[in-house]
């Protein structure tokens, strides 16, 4: 099945981040809330825009949300010390909570560039956390499914000598906007492909709202987007899944690719007007 | 692009039914034009309701539809001489037709199986038409992509023995409901890559309402599925082109998979309402 992840409590969003600087918790508790009602898996939380305020905020942020819901957080920032802060609240506060069937949290995210790894992935492994790794490295964005796949072989690699498992790692192929760059979604397609291919056990993942970047009605494109991803082999993605249309899409695809017995959870939704 | 043939004009449907019964051409051209304006490239044309009156009914609608629009028609009936009747009617008004850029008519439609070849192929050739072939023969409905294939193979082959080009063949998969048989979905979207794969210039096409048979919110099952096949290589598809959300799923996949220049069709459909 699909990991969702919520993606909505990010401080480059404008009211998430005026509700960090005013540590106006009920608002980011109800962001949470409405966000795993809604069928999210795991809690992204990112507050990367204050500066200097980052690990504060962050231990507000994972404090703040593990009030409220079961779902696992994930832990976002490039920056390996808040991760660290981050992650070591997470995991003193989950210790003695109960109601959670799943406690393993997230790291959002690593790259294929040396420095990254080297300071990040020791704390995947340190932690016990799954990762988010960003198909581009030193050398910038890529171009085309090869040169994700070619990132993808140097972080699974060092991933090994981490002692970290493929299966605890995913691959997010940077989705590109169809208005500016039409041909790169293939390449993203392709790509989910090969490095599934390559690389058995390892999972992909995605910020899949880049895809309608510029056009109208982005929630409907970024759910039809969604559908297809998952044809392709999709494992999980960072979506809003309190719009209505993610809602759509990740329940007929799973209809439609028979993860769903009998229909069920897409009748269900259908009847209580969730889709 | 996709070949987007008008489902409407069928008397299976009892308005339809009605309109033939009581020669209401009126709403029969109504139908036609509609599902022009709605995006359809060409008008699917079946009245095998009437025991015994098929003929002469469908030297009415071929008529009454030509009056009307400038999409060529889709001839449907299992009916050799049906077929054959409705192609002349339709070949004696295009001949002096003007505006029309294709005029090139379909047959809808063969099987694997010998007779129905031996009986329509001829025609297929005599008139220079396309022609849809179901993926079932004399052993019936087929139980997986390999069975599909197989059937192709045949139809490949009979068409090859009448010099008919591999680009003029659309096999039909047989989409069956998810509600029912929840493994074939997987069946018919592989079928469609290997047909394509293993005989080069042939199309695809399907009547795909089947796939939501019995479950609520038809059509939107229906959109996503178009557009998840659409990306799988399906060429063409008999569909209700008036239904909103088919449009939606046919000017975003057209959008994602990179045959809509800037997004345009999808920009102005959206400011049109048409999505």
């Amino acid at each position: 099945m699909m990991l969702i992840i919520g993606e909505r409590i990010n401080s480059s969003r404008k009211t998430i981040n005026e509700a960090i600087t005013k540590k106006d918790i009920k608002f980011i508790q109800q962001e949470a809330v409405s966000q795993v009602n809604a069928g999210a898996d795991m809690i992204d939380v990112n507050c990367g825009t204050n500066v200097g305020k980052e690990k504060s905020d962050m231990e507000w942020l994972v404090k703040s949300v593990m009030e409220v819901v079961n779902a696992p957080l994930v832990i976002d920032s490039p920056d390996a010390a808040v991760l660290e802060h981050g992650l070591k609240v997470y995991t003193d506060l989950v210790k003695n909570k109960s109601g959670m069937t799943n406690k393993r949290p997230m790291i959002n995210s690593i790259t294929g560039e040396t420095v990254r790894m080297n300071g990040i992935l020791p704390l995947v492994k340190q932690y016990n956390t799954m990762v988010v790794a960003l198909t581009m490295d030193e050398s910038g964005m890529p171009h085309n499914a090869q040169q994700r796949f070619d990132v993808a072989k140097k972080v699974v690699t060092a991933a090994k000598e981490y002692g970290i498992p493929a299966e605890d790692i995913y691959f997010d192929c940077l989705v590109r906007p169809i208005s500016t760059e039409p041909d790169q979604n293939k390449e993203f397609w392709d790509s989910i492909i090969m490095i599934k291919k390559g690389f058995p056990g390892v999972k992909t993942t995605c910020g899949l709202s880049n895809i309608s970047f510029g056009l109208p009605n982005r929630h409907l494109i970024n759910s039809y987007f969604f559908a297809i991803s998952m044809y392709i082999g999709l494992d999980s993605a960072v979506v809003d899944i309190t719009q209505k249309e993610m809602r759509q899409g990740l329940l007929i695809a799973n209809a439609l690719l028979n993860r769903d017995e009998f229909c069920l959870n897409y009748i269900t939704g259908t009847r209580e007007g969730k889709i």
